[in-house]
């Protein structure tokens, strides 16, 4: 039970949680609404607002609070009690707060800030050279913080993992990679070799932006996203951000010459948004009552853009009212054709575009250069060159230049390291929690082909949402499934898809 | 030239400042994308902020900063410059927030949240009896505050009103009423008299909403509103807020049957809108970058809604468009019947509604009555009486009931006590600018005749918005007209207009 120490502590987090949501307001309202000359104030806002978070976040009343209640609850519960859970977790990030020195802290946004600028150009200009110095200076700045943070086990990588990854395990990851490149290199080989391609140009048809927003806010809830406490809008790089416990706010972008970009988009970000919108709102504030990792987030969002939403069960349901949507541009498609369709899959240079089977390829190349940098394997400048022997190696294809390679992604010089991975956890726990969920439910496809999206969202609530913070990745998963994380599930489905669309079989 | 001291002092302001407008940010916000579900944590981010800022404002910081800058500045600039105008006010506002005792601060927002939703409640019941206590307490406690800030100079009145209308004096707003009584009250009946009514009808014609915002927008911008610097949203009651110097916000809302609320709103928001972004941006931050009153802000918002957007060279220029857009309703309407039907003038119950003619005899009553009940000459139990026996008076009709009478406004609940007088002192201001602009740029009508609205906005601007609060409302209107307050140009303009709208003379 909550001490009065302990409660006095969820306090002062909670003003901090508030500085944190009203940060995100001032970044949403930056790429949905605000006027263009409103920048350099918003930039100033934000400045001030970081500054008074990060006074709260390292206060002397924050550290000694904390204490007291650890040693008060200490005494009193067991370590898997949810306030032993959240303290642990407190403690956890108010040491990493303090732990790290300012002047780092200060280099580091400095640098990132500078070193984003210089890729925006070098990626313009095509000139990895001009970047490099810059990428130089992030990463010997990320291994100094990961030197300050890491607790000793595994890999000085994981203690930058753990960031977005909490207690995620590098050389966990790098066995599942070493499972997919075996089974994913063939499989996209014989996709690409198949005579029974899919029609791709059926989604590049004409799809009105009106039409397609109106039908993007129906699907979001349709599966369950709640308008009553979120919304949705358009930005130029899509996301989902919380604003609080009763507000969600989800972007998408719209392009009529292209229908998947905003219907799988919103999908994505429902998935997102609905994790968010069913955390424990009593935890609200506090560690307890936000996401677990990014990668389970990411299996949320996943689940909802692929495994329901590019789904023949999915389409047998929503395909007809689609096609009078769009009756111009769809009257003469099948359910078929569209399906295969959307679920066209080929080697591509670009991450963001690629499909549900090559980009787990796009995100084990990051993860191994990034690994390699950090453990001192890897000189900056030999990137280009390893990326493009990788990629060959394992897409069939090279990139024509830097720019469409190693430079496509912000993350790098946004300081974004250790952050690649939690993608690929997220397609993988995706599908694991998708086995369970049909072993608990029966047959989901046959739910979806009648518009039930209900079972499925009811069930990741109260096996995933609900708990909050209160379990590990690790832990969660195995609660879930009864198994560890496990790629079988996801390439059983990839197989058996895939194989399907692009009648392998019938080779 | 500013000193070390008081460059500290405008940094920690401008700190103050972000927290302003950042709050701005939430409650634009919540009127306008923020979904339902999303109220109470808004109450909270806010909440948290309001302290925050309550902290900086009152901080010792600032306090010893703002007493070494007004040492050093004291002995080197003279009295009128910028800086030493700025200190002045800074002064003021720091002396404000650290005379008042925390106990009435606290004791303040807590009443008036509860008075106004007890005011709602009693609004809708039509039961002045409910509402009356809390009005009670509000007024014991604004009294309280009076007493605290009044300088002894004037009435205690003063005190209040000069916390939306700086250095402004009851005594001489009492006698440009009375003024305003004489001309008004029989201009009222003669236009209620006469045998030539415009035909109202034809503004509650059909107006879709779609084509009125693709309107309010064009004419926003029109006048001189940036949109690079700003926007026109949709909210239940409209309003313009600044978020900073390069993003200003206004809203409106739309009637399908309605044509005046949102062309004439928009006006009237624009017109703020125009004030705050030619403000002096190198001040902002700090009081002098500031509008000088509620009065000359006003004077702003009613130049640009009523002696422009309602002129005859106004729509001489702007009817045939507008009947292009509206074919199905104006296309039998001529330019004239238009214009008399804008201007329609007649006694009603409800000031929002109210018109140019009309209107100021609205705010008289108000002012009126709160000047005594301030005062202690009349009691809250008798205010209905009193306010029903004054509106028969002066607009020669009485309220059916108090929820139309004196319970309409939600200011007094909200303990804006001093703010009514603003109103009217703007539109007195606006007539004494317009007949100033007029000697200087030549016949305004006819520019507006050919849609050019830039010689009178950047007149605005260089007589009154780029200086910020450098002068008083006071000095700002001698400077600029050579006169005091001077309620003769409104009187002429009003018996001139209305008396040929309403062929006065053919009586």
């Amino acid at each position: 039970m909550p001490t009065d120490a302990y409660s006095k502590l969820l306090h002062q987090l909670n003003k901090i949680s508030l500085l944190e949501t009203t940060m995100s307001l001032l970044g949403w309202d930056e790429v949905t609404y605000m006027p263009r000359g409103g920048g350099e104030q918003r930039a100033n806002q934000l400045g001030a607002l970081a500054g008074m978070h990060h006074e709260l976040a390292t206060s002397k009343l924050v550290g000694d609070y904390l204490h007291e209640a650890e040693s008060e609850v200490g005494k009193s519960i067991a370590a898997t009690a949810p306030a032993a859970v959240n303290l642990k977790l407190i403690r956890k990030d108010y040491d990493r707060a303090t732990k790290l020195p300012q002047r780092l802290v200060e280099e580091l946004s400095h640098t990132k800030s500078r070193a984003q600028q210089v890729w925006v150009e070098a990626r313009k200009q095509n000139n990895f050279a001009l970047f490099a110095p810059w990428l130089e200076k992030v990463i010997n700045l990320k291994r100094e913080q990961a030197q300050i943070l890491w607790d000793g086990k595994g890999e000085i990588y994981d203690a930058l993992l753990d960031e977005y990854e909490p207690a995620g395990k590098s050389s966990e990851i790098q066995q599942v990679f070493t499972q997919l490149k075996q089974e994913l290199v063939p499989l996209v080989s014989a996709l690409a070799n198949s005579r029974n391609q899919p029609d791709e140009s059926i989604i590049e048809r004409y799809y009105p932006v009106e039409k397609q927003q109106e039908i993007s806010q129906f699907i979001s809830k349709a599966i369950g996203f709640s308008f009553n406490s979120g919304r949705l809008d358009i930005s130029a790089h899509p996301f989902c951000t919380t604003i609080g416990p009763g507000d969600c706010r989800l972007t998408t972008r719209y392009d009529e010459r292209h229908f998947n970009g905003a219907f799988f988009g919103t999908l994505h970000e429902s998935g997102h948004g609905i994790y968010e919108q069913n955390l424990p709102s009593e935890h609200y504030g506090s560690p307890l009552g936000s996401a677990i990792s990014l990668g389970i987030h990411e299996s949320q969002s996943r689940m909802w853009e692929n495994l329901v939403g590019r789904s023949l069960g999915f389409w047998k349901w929503y395909y007809p009212q689609l096609q009078k949507h769009f009756a111009a541009s769809l009257g003469d498609i099948s359910l078929e054709e569209f399906y295969r369709a959307i679920n066209t899959s080929k080697p591509s240079l670009i991450r963001v575009e690629a499909d549900e089977v090559t980009y787990n390829l796009h995100i084990m190349l990051r993860f191994e250069l990034e690994r390699e940098i950090v453990a001192g394997q890897l000189n900056v400048a030999d990137i280009p060159g390893e990326w493009n022997r990788r990629f060959e190696q394992y897409l069939g294809i090279t990139p024509p230049n830097d720019a469409q390679g190693c430079m496509q992604d912000v993350h790098w010089s946004h300081a974004l390291i250790g952050y690649f991975p939690t993608y690929s956890l997220g397609n993988i726990y995706a599908s694991q929690f998708y086995q369970a969920a049909e072993q608990d439910l029966g047959n989901l496809q046959e739910m979806f082909s009648r518009g039930e999206f209900k079972p499925l969202r009811e069930w990741l609530t109260s096996k995933i949402h609900q708990h909050g913070r209160l379990y590990t990745a690790a832990e969660l998963v195995e609660n879930v499934t009864g198994e560890k994380l496990n790629p079988k599930p996801m390439l059983t489905h990839l197989w058996q898809k895939f194989g399907e669309v692009y009648r392998l079989k019938t080779i």
